[in-house]
């Protein structure tokens, strides 16, 4: 489990480790706070100069990969995370999926949380929610 | 593959089935043209007054998802895609980590194509990107 005092280094390996969109991030009573998405590790690392002009990558030579992933050291993942993703808000386990692709639509999260009261039954990412959708409203059922 | 004027049924289909956080649309010449992302599918089948208050979706029934779902029916991916993602540029063979991570931070793309000249050679996902950056900077490699 991944909280806002985490290590942003440990939150990036096991996005990659497990393939992952996006990480929840959950505070200390297990609720969850905060989605952070890979793509946005992907953007902290990248010096600002780069983002705003990626032909500059082009110069950089390979040891500047090391250097990007050291931005990580030292920081939480309350580092990196960007503010629209704080306090997202999730679905109830009795939710209906329209009820999950409405907060999902509305936040543009990679993720959503879902909750049996105070409990976090699992994430449901955009795709596991087209699958769920497809299912539901396919004729055979 | 999927191109500009596939069914936009099928890419959510194909999203789903194969749990991608996006797809690679294709121009006929085999070119990526654009990414789509599994979350725009889900916000394009939310109506718009849900978007805007989604607890509205509370007071929707289960039928309204075979409803949601039905609105990608007769409609294309290009109907679906969003501007920011049509000419999405993408990364060469021979392209640095940094390179490709400087393309993705640009565009927030949840993943980006990468080419061997005129031949696509496969996509990146931002997670992909990060387990190859950590490697990289690993002092055991």
């Amino acid at each position: 489990m991944v909280s806002m005092d985490s290590g942003a280094l440990d939150a990036a390996r096991m996005l990659a480790e497990h393939r992952l969109p996006g990480i929840l991030v959950t505070g200390s009573d297990g609720y969850p706070e905060a989605v952070l998405p890979a793509a946005q590790v992907v953007q902290f690392i990248i010096p600002r100069y780069v983002q705003d002009d990626p032909s500059l990558a082009r110069v950089l030579d390979e040891p500047m990969c090391a250097k990007a992933i050291s931005k990580l050291r030292g920081k939480t993942v309350r580092d990196v995370i960007p503010e629209k993703f704080i306090k997202i808000p999730f679905a109830r386990a009795d939710d209906t999926i329209i009820e999950l692709a409405a907060v999902m639509a509305q936040y543009r999260s990679p993720l959503i949380a879902v909750l049996d009261g105070k409990r976090l039954l699992g994430v449901v990412t955009a795709s596991r929610l087209l699958e769920a959708a497809l299912r539901d409203s396919s004729p055979q059922g």
